[in-house]
């Protein structure tokens, strides 16, 4: 039987090196781990480690390789299984002896560890600007939209009238904490491990302060054993990942349901949908789709990263190895998705008359006069019961409780006056949800306001 | 600021489209698809649905464009976003309208279910035979080192004399169980899709039994709208890949245990190994330790698409384009580590007095010593409790209990005899656990030549 | 400074008494291990290990005991962690030598792995009735509103009419597949493992053969280590009921939907929802989100099995204590589920009408002027083309195509006649969509009919 | 056929109870949802919403509920499905309408959000004090065995000498991130959702910055529908008690690893461990073992809440009731084996012969010669080659390189001189690497004042 005869012909010699290599997908962290060689060297130099004069041969080679891999002429040889000997060994064609001193003072343990670090540095930077750029499109529309009713849900059922922006800037909260929360992981992988070696340090007469402040992190780590075998703030940063998609979601969620034809309360931009030729009612959510499905992956790269440190040993183990890839898909993951939502958002139409309509039904006031009957001094439960029975009584009459006139509604809650028919009506209502935080008019234009002002200084 | 701007310089449409395109990686998918379309094609020229000299023809160019795919030579166009499109595109610039029909009576939805189906049949197939190769392997080490006693461990600990081939042996049931999970696995996916439409079926006269007997399915779906949206076969696939990597993980876990300097039970070649030219101590078991960190990545892709697929409403919907990567992504994890693990088993070498002598503690024969005294009619709680003060005698003297000799032995126990002291070889002991599934040598043996017939059978 | 003072007031040993203990969770064993016991000791008489006496009298206080624990009289120790060591220690304070001969031949290891299988087996039966019964409550109502339409979504928005009962035929499709992966797991799972010891087998002349015919496995397991350590079992019924579990977020979130405002094509039994007096509009579907957020649940606790499983190496390790308690809340959540979904969709409540005129939109029906166009002889992709201009010309007059007079008609698409207009009919679309598993009435009926036989037989 | 019917003979309603109800998980917020219900109520009658000496009534009565909850005499009612209603009610049956006033300007969802945070606050604040213990032993063991040298491990093989006190001081530095994390976790949660009502804010004309402040809460939330749908700070939480676990199953994984019989460098004490009283070679690290095994279901219960969340539309949906079980497992799961841990660090014994025998095999001290070398100005891959070579011909001859005489080190290596030898001796070694963060004596003696100094501080 031949079935698998095919893989059997290639040798274990290859199959071993095909299993083992990373070149295939590290090599996009060529320029951090260039940058991160210069810092070292330079150092090696200063120190008198080498000679100044080949630290900056070496630098001066670098860059070079870093101009060659950017326009695409270096030569990559598979032979070198990692984007790291293949730096290194094009180093060692061109400057033979010279060339032979990169790699004093450190291994591959703590030289993979220091460029990652560099890697999700820059990466948090760039995603912490596309959160922004997001969360200004999301304010953008609110203030556009700022007098749009709409029923607010609870159980995908409506529950009381909400502006339509106070539901949108309930996502810029959500994406505010995870920038917050990215900043935060950022604070705490920004220590140089450079210097840990492969576990225990090194003998030579290094300056680890001098790397560190050159690399712009704000520290060294303070224990090699731990330093080459952390990946905290990989699994911290996936995990701020996956609270983004909770987030991207929820987000999609919805308007998967605004676009709905039930619902059509949103209509998206062509450029963001796929259409079908014969059936010109369908327009496709697919970014919202996605983004929902992509949500799986970017999870699934979470536990990936989780089972695959439990109960390793220290230090180093070659498992590790299996980091980078669920890395590097959630970041591409996750910046693709917020650039593509940034402009689908400031595109969306909204029908307000849909919306306002929807939430109209005087029934969604119904919180508002048990209210205003505990400011009469009705106790809150009390008042609820109260409420409650015009509720059934209408319900049971197939009436609207604003189509009483006041005599029936005192018959039924004896507290009821003129005032009451004006609570009935869905703008004042949310008008008179004044609290801070709550859907009025002007508490959500004081957050527009807020949020004007801080987008803009992080701009 | 411009931290995003290159991004951003991107125009929303190249956005969505790199966002929503599957080519560069479902093209993969080729063989099978064009292997769907020509069973399709057959049956709608068979059917009189389209003219018969049409189907031909239609036929005759799929089995071209395959033969460009494979050589290289097919034309990819990129405004076809999947390899769907790009096949039937092919056909339309070629065969002008005959090739306008072959997307009758079909949709994309049925289409792509179809050829995921035959995909993950052959690939099963294919995993198949790498079991049953690497189940070979494993018997055939068993067989030469038959004779080598180890320890057997519970908690890390030694515990009891087992037979090296018993333990190893222990794998090959694991990944028997593997073997047929995916069997029922396949045999539940083998039904036809294609004809269920987009989700309604089609109101054209097809005959799907002929493409399914075709295609070699064992039957056709019964629910269009169920067979559009149903990814169980996907997630059942990918639990029970998660389920082998239990089995590799845990072998390759006992693999780096084995060859520690602390252990040295074994030794891999060379060939499966990184070794470091400055600590040849060092001989890193690479190949065990990434099969155990790829453990991660397969869970990983499990619940990617179990969380893809939570909460979805029927029908299709865009989501579920990402059932394809972590799909992909498993199968070649799987297959990979297979075909490397089977040549590295083959050529371990294994230090048979080491084991042996770790083995031979006389204390690990404490549980041979009661089961001799349950022989004697001694109720088994109490011949626990009295080994266990022979053994507390000897702790507290510091001594072997095969240096006792008989009197002060039946001091301590009184039923014992002279043939007690036969108990405390670790040979006798493993040879006197006889019973079915034991690690005697003979029921070792019977075992082996179990799985040799077995496997024979398979091949 | 004491915030933790109180814990470190207990004693180390209290504390890692209550790490170790199970006794609180797997009580719920006592009858599998009382079973499983109960055919040891028979067996030990059998073979004369012990004597047939005593076998007899141990049998007697096992069903003793399980008759005071079924009376809630048996008092549980505490200073014995599980409820194997209750049991044990009640026969030997009860019966003394007698009692104390019940653990010969056996170890802990192969009895809680005999337990765990004779209790997943019980429960999988138990699940596979409540599959079966949740199938026949949506059969029955498939055959109630056997003549309602509705229109079929994907990417949520309407595509083609269908009948309901198609749809939720699609859900018992799902459900039976649920089923069947049960039984597969039953099937492999039902080997004996008693027999296998500590890990290396007995010395003692058991009959393992006769003790699986005893308690009605199939078979004995072939390898002693793999067989205690082995948990597959458990790991491919948490992967069964995570499937399951799809499906039952999916029909949740198709209910939730229904019975949106928007939506309002069913409306729930007011037992199976939370209402609100306040709002009468409200009827919150809570037993369908509880559903859909239990799947989280379910997902959990198989990744937890998953993950403590990796990288154990052989045989038993304590780790392997973590199995039962997500089997154990994936077996009650799954029962509670289904169990209580029964009775709500043999509840609903369909809006015919509502339903009916969604599906209406004369667009829907644009496939079948296309399919219409082919057996005219038109290619599909032309027949496709053509639609969609008669589709972009009414919508860019703002017309319904089924508005237009057969010359508009001719003009547009010269192949069309008379008989055209009734394309635009939903019943005529459904009723000429009548290949196997499509949704035309014929086709349903013959899947209802079908079901029901199949269920009565499995009844 | 019977099997499901004794579930069937519960009634469905009963069986939505069971489905429902969360009173028998979160009875343990009883505490804080009385501390958030005074702060309220206090507010309440400050602001005139209701009069004082109501609130104070209510208050007081509050406290005699929390009071009789503490002393086991509350009566909890099974009617009411949680913790909140059974205190809203007995309120209702103790004040009439006074205790109808409790929920003025507030709902169940705004409540229970408030609770949770406070419920978390105090959880982080005890685990912080754990890992500040479990550090503090940590330190203490370390500084007890600071002389001991051992084998410090990659790929689990021997690499270089370590000390076995920065061996442990790395677990340190993790435990310290760990609560850098739930500091920030707790910063982040730290605001007061209060007073968003059901989703919209309140018309009532509450003060919630005097809640807040009364109960601590660095500041109010901003936006109502966020207050009530955020579940961020529970899977914040989640993801660094993960984290944790990854460190703690390392840890685990290194002590399994240690009291091997294999590797036996360090002894438990008995208290943590179980034996055999026929093996007394068996002494189980069954702590560690349940540790490890334990990580899986912390992240079973991260994955559970992330996939509950996913794609929920706004606000509130009752799927957010899953929350708390997977958090309150987690909290007791962490709380156990933090508490557990401290002690049995706190009494390892260590064999510092053997420890030391494996860290003395020449080979081990390569590295050091290769940068003694460059420190003699060779190149570093030079020197590399060069010691390499030297390696290689103390293997082929089947000597360890200390026994070489010195014409024969400089016929190897010509930069060599009589200081050679003394790099051999792995005391030396270890004192030689001695930059910041490295393993000699002088910076680990450092590390252990800066943790002193530093725990002190915070204990």
């Amino acid at each position: 039987m031949t079935l698998w005869d095919g893989r059997f012909n290639q040798k274990p010699d290859e199959l071993v090196a095909k299993f083992s290599e990373s070149i295939s997908f590290d090599q996009r962290l060529y320029a951090h781990d260039i940058r991160g060689s210069i810092a070292h060297v330079s150092m090696l130099g200063r120190c008198r480690i080498i000679p100044e004069e080949d630290a900056k041969c070496i630098i001066n080679e670098l860059n070079n390789i870093r101009c060659e891999i950017e326009s695409g002429t270096f030569q990559f040889d598979e032979r070198y299984e990692d984007i790291h000997m293949n730096i290194e060994n094009a180093l060692l064609d061109r400057l033979g002896d010279t060339g032979a001193k990169i790699h004093t003072a450190r291994s591959r343990n703590d030289q993979v560890a220091t460029d990652t670090r560099l890697y999700i540095r820059d990466e948090i930077d760039q995603i912490s600007g596309l959160l922004i750029h997001l969360k200004s499109s999301l304010v953008g529309v609110a203030e556009k939209y700022s007098h749009v009713i709409m029923p607010g849900f609870t159980h995908l059922q409506h529950a009381q009238p909400v502006l339509f922006s106070h539901h949108l800037l309930a996502y810029v909260e959500m994406l505010h904490r995870d920038g917050c929360r990215l900043t935060d992981c950022r604070k705490r992988l920004n220590q140089l491990p450079l210097g840990s070696g492969a576990l225990a340090g090194t003998s030579l007469p290094i300056n680890r302060e001098v790397v560190a402040s050159e690399l712009k992190f704000d520290s060294i780590t303070q224990n090699s054993m731990d330093a080459v075998s952390d990946r905290d703030y990989i699994i911290e940063f996936l995990s701020a990942a996956s609270i983004i998609m909770v987030h991207m979601s929820r987000l999609s969620e919805d308007i998967i349901y605004w676009v709905s034809q039930e619902c059509s309360f949103v209509e998206l931009s062509d450029t963001f949908c796929t259409g079908s030729s014969l059936m010109p009612q369908k327009k496709n959510p697919d970014v919202a789709e996605l983004t929902r499905g992509k949500t799986g992956r970017v999870y699934g790269n979470l536990l990936s990263v989780l089972t695959m440190m439990k109960g390793l040993p220290l230090c180093y183990n070659r498992d590790m190895q299996e980091d980078k890839e669920p890395l590097f898909d959630t970041i591409d993951t996750i910046k693709l998705i917020l650039s593509v939502y940034s402009p689908m958002i400031k595109n969306i139409r909204v029908d307000e008359s849909i919306m306002k309509n929807a939430a109209s039904d005087p029934f969604l006031m119904a919180t508002d006069l048990a209210e205003w009957l505990v400011s009469k001094n009705v106790p809150f439960r009390t008042a609820h019961k109260k409420v409650g029975s015009l509720v059934g009584y209408c319900q049971a009459k197939d009436i609207s409780p604003d189509t009483l006139n006041l005599r029936q509604l005192k018959d039924l809650i004896p507290e009821c006056n003129e005032d009451c028919f004006s609570l009935f009506d869905p703008e004042k209502s949310i008008a008179s949800r004044n609290v801070t935080g709550a859907t009025s008019g002007e508490q959500v234009r004081k957050q527009i306001e807020f949020w004007k002002t801080e987008l803009d200084v992080n701009y």
